[in-house]
């Protein structure tokens, strides 16, 4: 017999949010004795109001701020392999439907109703961060689901996420089955080399998928420059899409390096420029030689990493723009993109709309948009769907 | 000699927003004069600040709460049937990058610095709104922009908007250029009769084009429900794109007998079946009766229509993806949208997720989006995307 499931209660007057289908608890929701301090991290409970409501069973985690992450609305739930399994199969199969290829965000988290844990597949490697304790707690499990999908030939652990360290989680890559997990990314007819040990995030920046594809639609015969440009992604399909030219601009040697192996395994090196330098001064500088470009590309790191910084990070999001917009030439485009969490919809579209003014450059925005659907979102967590983008034509 | 253009002025204190590049001065924020309130509505004025900040040259209505629309930054700026030209063909210019058929918006007023102006077009036939007096005043410059822009076979006005009340303009429907304007759209393979003298606003939603794609992409093999079906766009391009069978369900015989004759036309009849009836209510009857269908649409006319109605509006969202979730198959999709101006994005989708919540179902989102790329939107006028739409995967 396992042990009984812990019983965890609201204080009184805190049921509310989760009533309401919120599927979090936050620590001083919970009336938390000594021993429940004590608890392993991610074990599941059960969460009950103090009104004697059932809220199902939760992963809970005495160290984060985030306690209790709902893992079914059934208290009695049992979590194991076999659960797990079943997640990751709904999850594959909505992938199934709305992506196109084996290189998509297979596991999205709360959407998918896995608290905490992200799958990035890229065909038969699977890359996974853990950024709960509730998914760490389920690894062995999260291995096996895997493992029964298919082959994969590598299962790789990116746990070096900051999140982790709001759990209390340590830092962690590692290879959790197979051996050399190095793989590629075939995108628009571009290949995309992919490290899933030492790139950036899990190795590639699946969200930008949808919109990567309609920029590359947009970039016929244009001369392109792609600040910001990490490993290159939007700059080389935009290349393969038949863009006349593009500058890849980024402060990284080693992105770069990465960028001009893609462009060259993908015949694409002819059309295309690297140039290591900071965004916002290498831009300024090429606006006063009086350089301009049919499209830019502005898909920067997060300015606003914390709630603290979000107010700084807006004035970046605007000087972005207003920099950017010199660039683009009459009825140009300019795609900008947010990935920062603390930066609302709204408020990203204000700094750029500000941006453009300062730049003396009318505009209209032809597309605003998000990440693709293999990044569903839970209904209660809007703020999840971090990714913010706009394209705009210029006057 | 032309009489020289009015000068007016903004009162103290007044010019911020419109020194931020907002398009539009409000009539409490301007000096006016009696001989001000004499002036014909939508005539071209020049616009300076107290402090003779030079905004531009503005239409200007006495009669309308928003006084002033920006139609240019130059204060000299000559407005004629040159001008109107020079709009009109950037406006086309864009369409011919974003669109793959001669369907669409062509002119989406002040994105398209045509402050106020609508034109639809489909194909030879071009379908006109002027929702400001500027617009109206300008009508056979536009009329003569459209000629040039090739040979269209008939021009209506639409002005029946309740808009055109909030300027004082009157409403009416007429022929300005041609004869008979009935006219067709061909969309995913379906023809689609339009009425441009006697359908809804200018005869189709041309703004829901890019969300039909998307639906009927996951429409394949499918048993559809579109409730508030009008004219039946959304389950005929789900039908075209292989859905099992289609429920189309409105309140209205004229649209359903619409519906009727396309999905003959187009050989999708035998797949179709046609119900009028109150949606709320025929949901609510088909649900008890346990008819489940995998693909929901709830495409409803706007609930909000003015800000006094924006609760009671968000609490129709949230009824209605109470009934319609309850209709949706383990594992189905939900499309629900919301054309309500006075329904802010993150307020619709609380009320959906509400709504959800009440019928006990657990989802996620897998897209959320807007009108397509042929409503592009001025960045200092956000509000102007009313469109919302969310494609939710029920449990």
């Amino acid at each position: 017999m396992p042990p009984e499931r812990p019983l965890l209660r609201l204080l009184p007057g805190h049921g509310r949010r989760l009533k309401a289908g919120h599927p979090w608890a936050y620590s001083n929701e919970i009336a938390l004795r000594p021993e429940h301090r004590a608890l392993p991290p991610g074990l599941p409970v059960r969460l009950e109001g103090d009104d004697g409501w059932r809220f199902g069973t939760f992963g809970f985690n005495p160290h984060s701020l985030i306690a209790g992450r709902m893992l079914d609305r059934d208290p009695e739930a049992v979590i194991n392999a076999a659960f797990v399994r079943s997640r990751i199969k709904a999850a594959a199969a909505l992938r199934a439907r709305v992506c196109d290829t084996p290189y998509h965000r297979l596991v999205h988290a709360e959407a998918d109703r896995l608290p905490g844990l992200v799958v990035d597949r890229f065909r038969d490697v699977f890359v996974v961060q853990a950024n709960a304790a509730v998914a760490d707690w389920l690894t062995d499990e999260i291995v096996a689901a895997l493992l029964a999908t298919g082959q994969p030939r590598a299962i790789v652990a990116r746990n070096d996420t900051p999140s982790r360290a709001h759990e209390g989680l340590a830092a962690e890559i590692r290879l959790l089955h197979g051996t050399d997990p190095a793989c590629a990314v075939e995108e628009g007819g571009v290949v995309f080399p992919v490290d899933p040990l030492g790139g950036q995030k899990t190795g590639f920046f699946f969200d930008q998928r949808s919109n990567r594809d309609r920029v590359a639609a947009l970039a016929a015969g244009a001369r392109v420059l792609d600040a910001f440009c990490h490993t290159g992604a939007f700059a080389l399909r935009c290349l393969a899409a038949g863009a006349a030219s593009a500058l890849l601009l980024d402060s990284s040697a080693a992105a770069l390096d990465q960028a001009r192996h893609a462009a060259e395994r993908s015949g694409l090196l002819a059309r295309a420029s690297l140039r290591r330098g900071d965004a916002f001064e290498t831009m300024t500088e090429l606006a006063q030689a009086g350089e301009r470009f049919d499209l830019v590309v502005c898909d920067p790191p997060a300015f606003a990493k914390s709630r603290k910084d979000a107010a700084a990070g807006l004035r970046g999001y605007a000087r972005m723009a207003r920099i950017a917009a010199a660039l683009v030439s009459p009825g140009g485009l300019l795609f900008v993109a947010s990935c920062s969490h603390h930066a609302a919809p709204e408020a990203f579209a204000a700094a750029i709309a500000e941006g453009l003014h300062r730049a003396r450059r009318e505009g209209r925005i032809v597309f605003a948009s998000g990440a693709g659907p293999d990044h569903p979102v839970h209904p209660h967590l809007p703020e999840s769907a971090y990714l913010k983008a706009q394209m705009i034509q210029l006057l």
